[in-house]
């Protein structure tokens, strides 16, 4: 693989950020790469792990110069950081992000993008419930998704760049309109997000059931709705508040289903329960047919720790 | 390992008597297994693949002399099974199931059991989402949780038997009262499928997001419920019907936190969410510490294809 930027600005070393740098130095695919975080803590873990070809004390010092600039803060952060590097960017660099919502993001960042530079928003669906400078590593990406949403000004060679860039780093990518994203990821990734959040928060208020059992007896189905809520709170506050529209949507529709079945418990109703289960099974079989299953089910982590790295 | 029953009868054939024919096997913990299903289908299958030593056309003949007569049918299908069997049920012989919920199971065998036989009902804390006489394997209690629900009158050297069976197949076994089983699983286990089943649901039933769309990107989250949502349907329809008390009770307490955590999205309370998200963080926390998650989430099943014999 050859090298796609010349030199690359991770805003924020976290999870994805720092996958990003491993990925990018496993495969030679940028010259340099300049890293900044907010916490000094955070920067100085950078510095002493060697997590990026430099370390700066500011946003605008790291995208200097910088011919690819990631934005890999919590989606409410991403409007102030955007303000702070915008009269930093080089003439033609590409600004992208890695936000979790398209369309706030867009909202937040757009306008302070100066003339002459390419946004194209985007989001790898990877991750892991760990965060921190320490927990990226280099296959998060491999053989995932990673959504573009360019708009019809969006400059074909500036995109292309980008994507020979995703590619390099092991992920698939396409190309989607950003409220279309935002509804599918609500579906997909943020409403199964908050029925887990929930069900660990139901399980935490039972006094009749002990913690102890809830942990021990974990394996039996709740374990894995833990995973999804150890996942870091801030990033996932900013998902709500920022998809607020297609969440509650979605949150609207799952309520109503629930009820129908809970109201078929009430009621004895075993027909409908059958069918009901019978046809979510078809669902299933696509997802395997089209190979989008493994036998490390995993909720779009990477198995959630770095001896992972050979599962893809 | 040595016998420890002579011989056993496995009454249903499917994934969880199939995976004990398997272990029994490979530990050599039986003297001979027969075996009985209700579909000629299933025995034919069962007979080809020689799942048990003999396999019988009738339940009656299968129990005759048995030292231990396992019911591995649906719950609802209990009863009647129970009372098929019982005047063929060997003296001092002990009968035990493998349903998911315990009440309503003692109510519907209990009766039928004769003098001088010991029933002590069970449930195996283990399955994957596939189903019938080939979905079996030996591995799939390894390291899995084994509930026992004796009452103060057991016999105690039948408990203790019965244990030593368990533990061979490579399980852990606790006892537990049934009807904090039927709680600790509603929590643990059924309202968490139910969830998951509405979830794939709510997608099935999207036009806007197409059933494509939901497959591809169903790494993000969404993927696990699928998992979840491809289990036996008369297996779950069962449990719910009959686990209807516990069921509803969590699903009352999952969905009253929803509202919450719905109304603070609504009103943008972000504080509330981050709050709710940090306190979840504990539970995972406690699971690791317990040594009650492994790499692989998934769902308590051990990762859903015999070729993951290996991973426990």
């Amino acid at each position: 693989m050859s090298v796609v930027y010349e030199r690359v600005a991770l805003i924020g070393l976290g999870l994805i950020a720092g996958s990003m740098a491993h990925a990018m130095r496993a495969h030679g695919l940028a010259g340099h790469v300049a890293g900044y975080a907010r916490s000094s803590e955070t920067r100085e873990t950078a510095r002493r792990i060697h997590l990026c070809d430099s370390i700066h004390d500011s946003a605008a010092e790291a995208v200097k110069d910088a011919d690819l600039v990631v934005l890999a803060v919590p989606v409410r952060a991403m409007a102030e950081v955007a303000e702070a590097i915008a009269p930093y960017l080089k003439p033609g660099a590409t600004v992208t992000d890695v936000g979790s919502v398209k369309r706030s993001v867009i909202e937040a960042v757009g306008p302070h993008i100066p003339e002459g530079v390419h946004f194209i928003p985007g989001h790898p669906l990877a991750g892991t419930e760990h965060s921190g400078p320490l927990s990226g590593f280099a296959s998060l990406f491999q053989n995932r998704w990673w959504l573009l949403t360019p708009t019809e000004g969006t400059d074909p060679a500036a995109l292309a760049r980008l994507q020979d860039l995703i590619r390099g780093m092991g992920a698939n990518t396409e190309d989607m309109e950003a409220g279309h994203h935002d509804l599918v990821l609500a579906v997909t990734s943020h409403v199964p997000h908050l029925i887990a959040y929930t069900m660990v928060g139901v399980a935490d208020h039972l006094r009749r059931v002990t913690e102890s059992e809830v942990i021990k007896y974990s394996a039996a189905g709740f374990r894995d709705f833990t995973r999804i809520a150890a996942s870091d709170p801030t990033m996932w506050r900013d998902v709500f508040l920022e998809n607020t529209d297609a969440t509650l949507d979605i949150l609207g529709r799952f309520t109503e289903e629930l009820f129908v079945l809970q109201r078929a418990i009430r009621m004895g109703d075993g027909q409908h329960l059958h069918d009901y289960f019978t046809r979510t099974r078809a669902i299933r079989r696509g997802i395997i047919e089209a190979g989008q299953d493994t036998d490390a089910a995993d909720f779009g982590r990477s198995a959630g720790t770095k001896q992972a790295d050979g599962k893809g």
